[in-house]
């Protein structure tokens, strides 16, 4: 099947907001055997997006539109499209409630305008929004051309692609051929690196295929099979798994495109019944703050510190002032005593400590990106240095993911 | 001057790499008074090459290519381009010289497919490509529409936008025009309700122009005026901003698109001298962590607690364990003396507590949503009841972001 995707809004045209829908949707789309053979931004123009879907419609068989849907008057893909392939737009009674319910809770008065997004074609499928108001859309035209709404914002776009197309395409288009893919997480390695040490598997890539994806501090690869036997597929994926795991697998964490460093050490934790505090300096409540974004955190994680000053530091965790006159702040010495006090306190299992310099200026004659990781446990304490790059908010970034994986090494005792 | 931007390369319908060069490409033109009406992405394919060039000489006067330009099989915009136009290829004496260099300090043999690279059109202006070695062009057809070819990798193509690009076409096309902008930021009030206030206004508009955006849990509005004096134009945006600041001012929190709620709250804290501190529950750090990630903010932040359990509120915060037994730890109670315990601990002027649920399941009969946050100062505490919607990260993210808002009114004496 031929796929385009045209994203709607003036803002892209602008150079305000990067075109990270396309790439997202691109890479789902491959992974379900949809090959996209254009992609196209338009601005909230009615007469240009029209123009656009009339030639879409003539290379294209399924047309994916993303922005657009939401209730202000630059919003116009819905009445656009509709008035394209003749479809009247009625109201979506699911996505209509939950509009009301969302003011009622608010204690907000709710515009008219914000009706717009309830709107559904009447002969489309609604697609729901789990972390928004706009209602996606599915629609099938007379001449058979395939039609994909979808929310412009990526926090909303990206789940009801995960929980409403997904299951949609594949039960519409899923040939006798199927698709399985397996996504395995790395961190620790770069994709430069990772690509080179598998290079051979990948230039000799037919069935399964591998395709890597670079994100902030990890790297992950999709296996993909397509085949007409699942079990058979799934050994497939098993065989290709094992030679990647053979040469990489030092640096694999774990499998999935919605996991997590975090996820896995919580996951962890749970599992070994064992818990973790945290004592925080430049990445100030960071580290912790990934913990809280995992459900059920609160079975292994009380709680812990973000000791930014050196005053703090000795307040909160009662290290001695001239200990950290002495030693300074950003050392292998406070990093570590942090840890321990930290873990006494808060009476875990495991504490994570770190202390650095997140820039863009030195502290204590030390330049932006050294860091200081500790972990203590019953056994004691261990720490290391780093020297992190980029910017103040990567360095602190690194840091985090570093503190995740060594809780994680530790946990699996490697 | 109508434009568009065309970017070359299968790897960005893959999804594999992300197209940053139209989002550049589309500010730097907006900024030199050229509107982009359209970006285009197409796999490396020849066919489907011309027939896009077809459309756009319909459509646009001036036709931005990017990626291609290199020396491998894949690589084809320059043949395609010149095929289109009608335009032979010849040897760039200049780009053929650095690239004999090129290959002779690195005394690796130069194969003969990079020749490619430092072909031209006949009558088209040559751009030397400073940190690469393919070299772009520049042609006027005899229709009168306008062909810019520049490199795919972003650090090749920048500088030649900046070296190149700009002053040529400063020297063809700059009119007396050009546009100022201006970004305002708003918290507390959503895009559709903004919109609703300044319908008018928005549906009046030609020049200057207003754009509202919707970010998570804020709304920005970029105003943009073209004008041949740049002191009137500054003076139209005041105007304009004036009767914006008279309906929603109220919301307002500050200026630019490289702002946050938390760089405000840290330049108003400086500005007073004065300090802060919090005490986390359901945010987990992440209302410190988004204070961390501004530069400087150890002048007005020592640190703070993070709070999950019961066991860390008693023992970190010194809140007797019957208290908390007797009021819950979602309740105003616990959220009070959380904030109140936390200054008198960090010794700040100010204090920021956060109880509640995050979810997705409830927590002492209180849906997930529910958050009480607080804030302590010299003169005593005040908080204030939330119900926030949508999933965990969202209510996690609304909190941080309330709380922030809080401490920034607080400052504001408002």
């Amino acid at each position: 099947m031929k796929a385009e995707i045209i994203a709607v809004g003036t803002e892209l045209l602008l150079g305000q907001v990067v075109n990270t829908n396309a790439t997202f949707l691109s890479e789902e789309l491959a992974g379900l055997g949809i090959d996209v053979y254009y992609h196209s931004v338009v601005g909230d123009n009615p007469e240009r997006l029209a123009s656009l879907l009339a030639l879409a419609d003539q290379r294209s068989e399924l047309i994916v539109l993303c922005g657009g849907l939401g209730p202000t008057e630059d919003d116009l893909t819905k009445q656009v499209t509709a008035a394209h392939v003749g479809q009247e737009l009625i109201r979506d009674e699911l996505g209509y409630q939950k509009l009301l319910s969302f003011f009622e809770k608010r204690q907000r008065p709710m515009t008219e305008n914000n009706l717009l997004q309830t709107l559904i074609f009447k002969d489309g499928i609604s697609l729901q929004n789990s972390t928004g108001l706009a209602v996606g859309i599915f629609y099938t035209s007379d001449k058979g051309n395939h039609y994909l709404l979808l929310p412009g914002p990526p926090n909303e776009l990206k789940p009801m692609f995960y929980n409403e197309v997904v299951p949609l395409l594949k039960e519409k288009f899923q040939k006798k051929d199927q698709l399985i893919s397996r996504v395995l997480r790395f961190y620790g390695i770069g994709e430069s690196q990772l690509v080179t040490d598998l290079a051979d598997l990948i230039q000799g890539q037919t069935n399964p295929t591998i395709a890597p994806y670079a994100k902030p501090n990890e790297v992950t690869l999709r296996l993909t099979v397509k085949t007409t036997d699942e079990a058979q597929g799934l050994a497939q994926l098993d065989d290709l798994e094992k030679i990647i795991q053979e040469r990489v697998g030092e640096f694999f964490y774990g499998y999935g495109e919605e996991n997590s460093l975090a996820n896995v050490v919580v996951e962890l934790l749970k599992k070994n019944q064992q818990t973790l505090t945290a004592a925080e300096s430049l990445t100030a409540g960071a580290f912790q703050a990934a913990l809280g974004d995992i459900s059920g955190v609160s079975e292994v994680f009380p709680g812990g510190f973000v000791t930014y000053s050196a005053e703090t530091k000795a307040n909160f965790l009662g290290i001695e002032k001239e200990f950290l006159e002495q030693v300074g702040t950003v050392s292998q010495e406070c990093v570590e005593q942090m840890a321990i006090n930290a873990r006494k306190l808060a009476q875990t299992d495991y504490a994570v400590a770190f202390s650095g310099v997140a820039g863009p200026n030195e502290l204590e004659g030390q330049p932006a990106g050294t860091v200081w990781i500790a972990l203590a446990n019953e056994q004691g304490v261990h720490s290391q240095n780093y020297h992190f790059t980029r910017d103040r908010s990567y360095i602190r970034h690194s840091a985090v993911m570093t503190g995740l994986d060594l809780i994680r090494r530790a946990l699996l005792n490697r």
